[in-house]
């Protein structure tokens, strides 16, 4: 058998591992980042909705994707996935499967964002099912499978609108139906801060994202040829990196304290931003891009905060602002070279002018029109089926890990802390 | 030098570096399943048991398992492995021996789960050099090796015998040696639960093991021939997807919480089953075989706790009776072309009759009672060696950090809790 | 294209990012060695020095190693890397490029051992960036670019001089002019134990680096040629195991108790210490490698404490004195067939005299002195620019998270500690 058929196949393989790896970042990223009576809550449901979403995408999602087109709207074949003869992408079958399964799961998980520590367990397990059989699925058809905005050249080479975006737009209609946790606004709307109970675990997680994102966006080269992963892999490396310290210095500046948790969004938003247009840019314009991210994150998160939508795990600015940026960066900064190598066209600073970056714009707000309407209408229908959203005002207060599982996820923590309350400190 | 040989190696070499990455995994899983005065202990005895485990195996263990065989019960030659120019299993024989020392070492950090929380560090320490030198090379040597279980035509991919049920049969041995933990039984004979300590570690701890398993399974083809790795991936996914959706489900159902833990075990459970038949059965069949591991776990978790048998980390569950039904399942759903390819006869469902399946079980049964009793004996000389397995019941309340290792796995929390004791608290 | 290059390309590839992993490893490892008040600091630190190492790395650092070398001192030119055409090491530039980007960032993260608890935020900055700027470069350029030492025939394959040991002078530097942390010592000069907070965090940051090693030691075989990757990991598998066991029995035999730390910090020495000599020595040689790795740091941990040396993290011992034995031991243990293949000559024990030794003997002296002197001027430097190098005597009592950053990293811990503290307990 061909020795680069077998390279392409092992070089996603592992980068599929890797991506399933980013489900642990997220894990310790989200718990981190919220408070300890719902860590064992929030640890449980990235297993289970991995859970999940891998069914739904093993059922319908992936037919939805890559079926046969409806009008460009939708796929409409290859359900309940069992062909492992068939190649696509140039891969064996079942290895451009689980890849794009990983995928799937990635967006559901930053959609989880909207629903932290408040929504029922079951709103959210309904919500799960739906998102990932009608919403993710449609705009992945539209950009990556044969769908009417990969016919316009749309550049996203691993995903930063049809991952993040996705996503982040599913988050906001959560957050936005939802609305904030107790304690978040004060009665004259100022903002409160619901400080995370667990920086090494966010600290963590970044660094599992960054470790796995090499896998999500080198990747997505979906083959070894000309070793162009290790370029990509670079561009991803270096924007992480201006993210971070972009983010760092604005903090320190702003606040005139080295925020932790700022600095490591900015080094997720650089890798979001990234993420579309790790193939089609040089290394100083990936600096600038992640330079910008990290900005960009710290001002969406103060934006949000002020216009009263609560964010708990920060999907709206990482994923949905710099997914945004990302999007339309490379109608900015591609190159003609890679433009060439890699679809679309060059950049407007690179001569293209603007026809790349309208690409870009349209399908920025198309598919984030369509996520967030569709997304909304979702929960509306969930909120109608369970009866509700959201957990009781009593339950928000003693955590989800006790109200929606009936354990503590730190039992002995929970213990310690409740001695406290006994002895009236 | 053949690329097709290279690229065999690379595969291999990555695979064994997920299994070691399963470590981790199993530090997360073990602490976060027990108490917080075991914790240090715990994550500690992991790391240097890998230690005892790797240079036990270059000692002997290889060479009992792939050395010349004594009329199909123990090899017998390539002690201290230093061989680094003959091939075996079509690999260099350097990477060969890593992989499989990495699988011994996963077998004895199942076989902890029965002593966790009550065994002293010395009697665990002399069990663990003759567990990897006495127990897990037969079994390993009879299936995999040139013994008489594999002249059978046995089916057990990467090891749902070879590596889970002995460990469970170790942690069995062990376990009912030792009696339950202070506290887990009431004089009536209810149990009590002792609920883990941190079910973000627990999570966590599942989703490298997850991660793991490509590495254990897909790694299982020992090349790359086909890219057959993303077949055996993509059934890996979808049993552990469907074991943790249905554990999750059927302790809803029956309990009326959805308790993490169960979920847990669940997707574990799904890992453990399809281990067996993950080259040998269809997705759909996958999907099924995780979903049985995902219920069996749940009512063999109640099963053994009201025998009365206490399984701090529910190794008897996990990797013993999902280890048996995965064992046992390819005899129902390995179909003839899968069979063909690599090994042993159709299943019962795909006309193949009762001969594959009398073979699994048959190999459940003699594997099942040679761990068993083997490390039931190796106890008793341990015992006698160290004079008692167990530690005072003062060190057990104190907790095996302090009595075992001299200081707290989490000192400042013990601070914290002493402290309110000290209240009254 | 050759299906071998893009092999190699795609082998190093997989080393790099498990090399990124390794940073994972040391936010747990680091946390976890030190105090509650300090670990979001030390998690955040290492994501944002990254990010600066990444950059400066980009900007001036790999110029200064593989640049054209001015006299053999250091490289001249390729500054703000962005060649992705032309190979180096037989590898796509871009590939060569984050791959000893990634070691760049290891000798940063050693460095830091020497900082923890006590310096300012911006003097760890400063440093960091002058540090991967001037100190690491040269070093590196005079073993690995095509500097004096090289070309003496100084056998480091992954570095236990250029990156450990240059790492561990830095951090020596630094512990000295910043003096011992507040409570380490009593007046009459005797050492307290300042435990760390996490052995879970430990162990398993010992485990990820572990895992992250395969990458740093067998991608130094910068390709698959003969599956050489393999005889490596085996020897770095080996060593691993032997200094945890070693450091195990001889802290249990010298202290009576089976001190965790140590163990962890032996497994590390055998690492460190293999790091040299991995494609150069015969398994059985690993084991003794890692041996004396093991108890080497047991007694040097000892030797800096009594010498009024603070060193939170170990990063003396287990950098500094493995890393001496590492790069001496290959002039003991190097056999006349790998020393042909991988460079340099034969070891005492096999003939070669002492030819080697004195080589591996002189790189030691002259790199050490040089790491040391560099990174103390560059503190004295820093420490005029900042106006000190160590926080207040109040900023650290109360600990670096709140005093650097304003925000605790364990927020709901520390309101539970001072609670307790308000009862008076």
């Amino acid at each position: 058998m061909d020795p680069i058929f077998l390279m392409n196949n092992l070089w996603i393989m592992i980068a599929f591992i890797l991506v399933i790896l980013m489900q642990g970042g997220f894990i310790l990223l989200e718990a981190g980042s919220t408070r300890m009576k719902n860590a064992g809550h929030i640890a449980g449901k990235t297993i289970f909705t991995l859970g999940i979403v891998s069914l739904v995408f093993w059922a319908v999602g992936y037919g939805f994707i890559y079926g046969e087109s409806a009008g460009g709207f939708i796929g409409l074949s290859d359900f309940f996935f069992g062909d492992f003869t068939t190649m696509f992408d140039g891969l064996a079958g079942s290895v451009d499967f689980i890849f794009q399964l990983a995928f799937a799961a990635i967006a559901l998980t930053v959609a989880f964002g909207g629903f932290a520590e408040r929504a029922k367990l079951s709103a959210y397990i309904v919500f799960a099912v739906l998102f990932s059989a009608f919403v993710y699925p449609v705009v992945a058809h539209w950009i990556w499978g044969s769908g009417w905005i990969g016919e316009l050249g749309k550049q996203d080479f691993a995903g930063s609108t049809v991952v993040h975006l996705t996503g982040a737009m599913a988050a906001m209609a959560a957050t936005l139906l939802l609305k904030p946790r107790i304690g978040k606004y004060n009665k004259d709307g100022s903002p409160n801060e619901l400080a995370g109970h667990n920086q090494v675990f966010t600290a963590l997680g970044v660094l599992l994202l960054w470790v796995g994102w090499f896998g999500f966006n080198a990747g997505s080269t979906f083959g070894v040829a000309d070793a162009f992963f290790g370029f990509v892999a670079l561009n991803t490396q270096l924007a992480a990196a201006a993210g971070a310290v972009a983010a760092l210095l604005i903090a320190w500046a702003s606040l005139g304290k080295a925020d932790v948790p700022t600095m490591l969004n900015g080094a997720l938003a650089g890798l979001v931003a990234i993420t579309a247009s790790c193939a089609f840019v040089e290394p100083w314009a990936a600096v600038v891009i992640g330079i910008v991210g990290g900005l960009l994150v710290f001002y969406s998160m103060k934006f949000f905060e002020k216009m009263g939508i609560d964010d708990p795990i920060f999907a709206l600015s990482v994923h949905g602002a710099a997914g945004v940026w990302g999007t339309l960066s490379t109608g900015f900064f591609a190159t003609p070279g890679l433009a060439e190598m890699n679809g679309g066209q060059a950049g407007l600073f690179y001569g293209g002018g603007f026809a790349q970056l309208g690409v870009q714009l349209i399908s920025v707000v198309a598919c984030g029109v369509f996520a967030f309407i569709a997304s909304y209408v979702l929960l509306l229908i969930t909120k109608s089926l369970i009866g509700g959203l959201r957990v009781s005002e009593e339950e928000e207060i003693m955590g989800l890990d006790i109200s929606e599982h009936g354990s503590y996820g730190y039992p002995e923590n929970v213990q310690t802390q409740s001695n406290n309350v006994n002895t009236g400190a």
